[in-house]
């Protein structure tokens, strides 16, 4: 998917919002863990009811990995489930990768030629060999982390160079040397509000994917506030607030529920910012 | 496996070899592509020929999971061959994970409780929360990336700070405050020979993992020369050199004279340092 066409279905849907699954054994309601497969029978059941209110779907890999072959096929049950019904859904394999080039180049062929997700996120401390080759593909995204919703951002990406340069903004500069805004996207953690005027800076047109809003406390007013660009250039993900809404036999519709809410808050930014219509 | 047996391992094996199973199913010989699982066919040679003459074996995840679900079977079968056949390698799980927490414990879960490895490798830009909960596990390791081996190691590594401490400096010190030289050991690539007099000041009682000998160019000379400490410090990986050395049906051969000449190599090394007797 390109980015003309994520903008469209922003407008079409009137949301930004990235559903994640993080979909955990442990948390999913206990009546589907009879399904053959209960991991996707829980995102299938997720799938279905937010995919109104929603533009993008965030699979984190630790969740599957974590069990083993059983749930890799969960994932890829999940993308291709996703890709056979609701192709207007932008698809990122949140997996944080990067490595040397010849071992880059094996995961993005993973992701890329095999699981054909659009958008995969890689880390930036080995630097730009570990990050061409995921784009070799057309229509193939990076989403470079930046600036992470987490306590630990502050260990190492505000560290000042002699410039007074901070880390992230250097990934931020020295990565557009890489790829266009049409290859590329930043991670930037909801947490960290004003910080958006800062990224906005150095990246006015890139989209950026922005965990934290929700169970990680990041205000979804903010991000809007000092992140959005005229076609929008957010995707704001939340997992646990939508998808662990509930475990109940009626997870779904709650689920449906909250997403709906996020969705409705986002069509008033969006309106605001003259990027829909009333 | 803790810090004290791995050192006695290399005593006894006179080597600090650690071979890389990136195991390419587009590079193997073709012979044995008619077997029902080739990757796993060529690690269970590879190991059988080169077990001799190395102390640890890393597989690198891109390569199986680029393969999708039989990738990752193929890994699983090769940790468990491993540690059913040699129980005295030492496992290490080349993944450069990193993520918020809650996602750490996920991929923490998935190398140590399931896949039950020694060490995973791991990207330290998300910082503390990112890397401590691969420690919760008794005797399990983190190969955090301090100094790599690629190109790319030039665009963010080097960055120095406003006292004149660089990215890599840094890493090895504030990592320090989260977990001993019993349970972190950094990854410092073999093409920056002369940087190991910089790294043992920083950290001069880690194990390092040493990538880049061999098909990346480093020396492995120079390496020992510069960084093996008195329990030697050091796991040296060779990938492509040793198990790409040969693509006949002999090639499991030609790998074990390929590792054994590292080994031997390396024994004067350990002789040298007085790590070993003639």
């Amino acid at each position: 998917m390109n980015k003309q066409q994520l903008f469209e279905n922003i407008q079409k849907k009137k949301s930004f919002l990235c559903v994640g699954l993080d979909t955990d054994i442990k948390k999913i309601p206990q009546h589907l863990l009879t399904e053959e497969d209960p991991i996707f029978a829980f995102n299938k059941a997720i799938i279905d009811s937010t995919a109104p209110y929603c533009v993008a779907y965030k699979p984190n890999l630790a969740f599957y990995e974590s069990l083993g072959v059983p749930g890799l096929m969960a994932f890829e049950k999940t993308v291709a489930y996703l890709k056979a019904n609701y192709p207007d859904q932008f698809i990122i394999a949140d997996a944080k990768r990067g490595d040397i080039g010849n071992t880059s180049e094996m995961y993005a062929r993973s992701f890329f030629d095999y699981m054909k997700v659009d958008a995969v996120t890689v880390a930036p401390y080995m630097g730009e060999d570990s990050v061409k080759p995921f784009l070799i593909y057309p229509e193939s995204w990076v989403i470079l982390l930046a600036l992470t919703s987490n306590k630990g951002s502050q260990d190492f990406q505000f560290t000042e160079d002699v410039n007074g340069v901070r880390l992230f903004e250097k990934v931020l500069k020295k990565s557009q040397e890489w790829a266009s805004d049409e290859q590329m996207m930043y991670v930037v953690g909801a947490t960290q509000g004003k910080m958006f005027l800062e990224i906005r800076k150095h990246a006015p047109n890139h989209f950026l994917l922005v965990p934290g809003v929700g169970a990680q406390g990041g205000s979804l007013k903010e991000v809007a506030q000092y992140g959005m660009n005229d076609q929008c250039g957010l995707l704001v993900n939340s997992s646990r607030a939508i998808i662990y809404a509930d475990n109940t036999p009626a997870f779904a519709e709650v689920a449906a529920v909250a997403a709906r809410e996020v969705q409705e808050e986002m069509a008033i930014y969006l309106l605001e910012k003259g990027i829909i219509k009333a």
